[in-house]
């Protein structure tokens, strides 16, 4: 039979495929590249520029954002205090597997909460995963002025209860990997600082 | 700056990479092989005897398995009913995204209810990604028999309630795309029998 033929020529193994060995294959280093800030901060067109950039050089790279994540995944939580936390962390166990499958992956919300961040962080280190948290740090009046999907707007006439910046906390990163703001730094030129900040750290393998 | 000098050989995109784009990298299609069957029935040995053959091959493939989800996502999950259902449901949200990212990803969960596993079929299917269900089918007396966790025994005992196939039902796939039995089939000779079924497929593309 055809499928025993060609099992001849592969040494068969039973355990986890190394990350040593996913790393040879993607010539990459899994990674979390977790983009935090205000609403029409930027954070999402910084991630899919990264993304295009990434995929472009060979890379395998991924974005998980409200799109496919609130809808499909976290589509049973609202945003009660312990449904942001909730939220937050099954963003960061399913941010750590595809880290653990070799995946570069961008995720793009604003976890505004310090505490929440940290401990996807701590999880990442736990599994020896590397984690570079990216504060896009566009100040208020620029996301207000550009307000992309009308929510400050809504915040501002009360229709929005707890929006970020308005009525509920923003807590800047204390010391992250990196800050970009949009004001002064286009989504090129951002994604093209963080391709060199991951060709510097290693995690981008020699072309 | 060096980035900058570097992003000029790039052609930006602010949108999302296509699954063409994904495909064309990894030369494979974005799929979840869904193993279901009884505790001790092999699917664990077979999917990573699968996912090893695939790397080895230059595919980017991954294991989504007790130890890495329960302990992780799932681990505010117990084994109520609820809970087994919202366990599965995550699952097949994650899987999704997993084959969304152009990964072929196996599942090695019991899954006992039919209901539940085609919850996530039905998910792949709206998201238009290839979802393989395979039945390892082997029969509860040769699974008791190797009992490798020693879990059919304390089962017995009474000690574990609710353990599926002796006091919680399993309930069969009706049209699963593959049915292995793993007494007559080694975990090899059932891995090439998969990887014969993704080239056939299509799933996989010439090498």
């Amino acid at each position: 039979m055809a499928a025993e033929n060609k099992a001849t020529n592969i040494t068969w193994h039973e355990g986890h495929v190394t990350r040593e060995e996913r790393g040879a294959l993607l010539k990459q280093e899994g990674t979390t590249i977790w983009f935090t800030g205000l609403s029409g901060s930027g954070k999402s067109t910084i991630a899919f520029t990264l993304e295009h950039a990434l995929v472009q050089r060979g890379h395998l790279a991924y974005v998980l954002d409200g799109d496919n994540i609130r809808h499909g995944l976290n589509k049973n939580l609202g945003f009660s205090a312990a449904d942001r936390e909730e939220n937050i962390r099954r963003i960061g166990e399913v941010a750590k597997l595809f880290a653990d499958a070799g995946l570069i992956t961008m995720t793009s919300f604003i976890s505004p909460y310090r505490k929440d961040r940290d401990l996807v962080r701590q999880l990442h280190a736990a599994g020896k995963l590397a984690f570079v948290e990216v504060h896009v740090s566009t100040p208020i009046t620029t996301c207000e002025q550009r307000d992309p999907k009308g929510l400050y707007k809504k915040a501002r006439a009360g229709e929005l209860k707890n929006f970020t910046g308005i009525d509920d906390p923003y807590e800047e990163p204390l010391v992250p990997e990196l800050t970009i703001d949009a004001t002064s730094t286009s989504p090129q030129e951002a994604a093209a600082l963080l391709l060199e900040y991951l060709e510097k750290q290693g995690i981008l393998g020699k072309e």
